[in-house]
């Protein structure tokens, strides 16, 4: 039987400026892109903060996909908002408003039901709220962690106290130098992992993720090549979902799982990219799915 | 019996601002590092021009490894000279001076033993020089070509008469982008091919190489995550004098022969950027080489 995977992280409306249209009120936020991707391969238990105007259709959808959200709770005011405006190349991209709203006082409770969940991802929100959740898990068989400058910058001590539990660092490349002190990828990943994380996974946008094993083996998971590149917004969160979904469908963590996982989290990031916010993420089917993953395969694929 | 490769390049001095060190003096050039890098594996030919200051213990050494070096033309005055300031992180190079000196009066001529060279590699020189080669040439089975934004700009219709003749293109990605016209780099690979060369490989700096090749396929070779990147000058004709050797080697250019030759690449260029100048890429030894590269096919092993 598959173990569901807890996931805590945000629930948002953005306000996208994209370089082929711009979209406001698009559903988005960690937790959501992570469920979703993770809904292909395990279910999910979800817990995030959302306002009064956050869609109830759009749980429904969720938990149709196999997401537990009972775990979500509707506080009274607005929900989190985040506008931002790519560039042209969608290479970087630009905040141009950050409303926390009802985030703002988020505390997050894990439902009874939740708390002997194994596998454990928690989105990239204050580290004082993702070791609140470990306080309130029992014992997780694999506990990953996202985070970004934001508390790297500021929150450090509290960042160190969530390094020291994790098992795995989902980490994009320029935090993890802006973590580690050093620009050289292979030196910043040896001192990240010296401050808790076993396993850490750098992801490089259009150039791939890393993994950075605990036997000081390396994984490169190469990134889809598009033709049309939509909108990267959620892409990170949903290659975590769905190697998060993958690694408890295969019911055990070890250097195999995680490889073949960390493919599959580069092929559903590469379609979410392909459509705005969840739109193509959402469309997504397993015959799709298995498509890519086989040319991601060949990609790499040397022979004899 | 292995065909020597035909390496058309410049000779140069480099005075170099590195993070660790500056070297002044410091013998290069494109036609240097490929060959260098060409002689793991094959036997090479050279075409060149240096002046009456360059040493001839240099060539020496070059003829040691198995290069042809009576295609150098020793012109009177001074040798290409080249200085440049790397940045801390050794990502980006600023260019300091260029003295073309003797190299501005460059006309390649090949030897008469020469012409019937299977293998040409055309180094980053002017396309009209380029031409000139190639019209000399009896009827090569592979001809690779690097370019540089320089003649992008500048010199864009011989350039398209250079491609058109390609059969292979090596490039970096953010070359690729200016001649494309285009960011997306499925779609500017596509673009360029359309102007001629059947294959196009590009390179990515510590992000790896690519291959498109002309069945329309795409092979990820991955660049070797290095603890001490000394100086990358080099690191790019190394990558390339390797893959013509490989191939050369191998006797055969398919997609099968062509991915190998790029992890080999990939291996030799990790190697070159290990120490100033050629230094590292001289001293390198068939053993370690092979080391590193079953880490490289490592690194992209998925298993079952």
């Amino acid at each position: 039987m598959t173990h569901p995977v807890l996931i805590v992280g945000s629930m948002a409306f953005d306000d996208l400026e994209l370089p082929s249209e711009n979209r406001k009120d698009v559903v988005g936020g960690s937790a959501t892109y992570a469920s979703i991707a993770c809904s292909l391969f395990a279910k999910s238990q979800l817990v995030a903060v959302v306002g009064d105007d956050f869609p109830a259709d759009t749980l429904t959808q969720l938990a149709d996909r196999g997401a537990d959200v009972t775990g979500i709770e509707r506080a009274k005011g607005k929900t989190f908002r985040w506008a931002g405006r790519y560039a042209a190349d969608l290479a970087s991209r630009e905040t141009l408003d950050t409303q926390l709203n009802v985030f703002a006082d988020f505390q997050p409770k894990l439902p009874e039901g939740y708390r002997d969940a194994r596998y454990v991802m928690l989105g990239n929100i204050h580290p004082a709220l993702q070791l609140d959740v470990l306080k309130q898990a029992n014992s997780p068989t694999l506990v990953v962690a996202d985070t970004m400058n934001f508390w790297i910058e500021g929150e450090r001590d509290k960042l160190g106290e969530v390094l020291a539990k994790l098992d795995l660092l989902v980490i994009n490349d320029e935090e993890l130098r802006q973590l580690a002190g050093t620009y050289n990828i292979k030196r910043a990943a040896r001192k990240v992992r010296d401050l808790g994380p076993k396993r850490l996974i750098v992801k490089r946008g259009e150039h791939g993720a890393m993994l950075f094993d605990q036997d000081e083996s390396v994984f490169y998971a190469p990134a889809f090549p598009l033709l049309n590149e939509v909108d990267p917004t959620g892409a990170g969160d949903s290659f975590a979902g769905a190697l998060m979904g993958k690694l408890a469908a295969e019911g055990e963590v070890n250097s195999h799982t995680l490889r073949h996982a960390l493919l599959y989290g580069a092929a559903v990031a590469s379609f979410c990219v392909e459509g705005v916010g969840t739109d193509a993420l959402a469309a997504l089917t397993e015959n799709q799915l298995e498509e890519r993953l086989v040319e991601l395969k060949r990609m790499v694929y040397i022979g004899d």
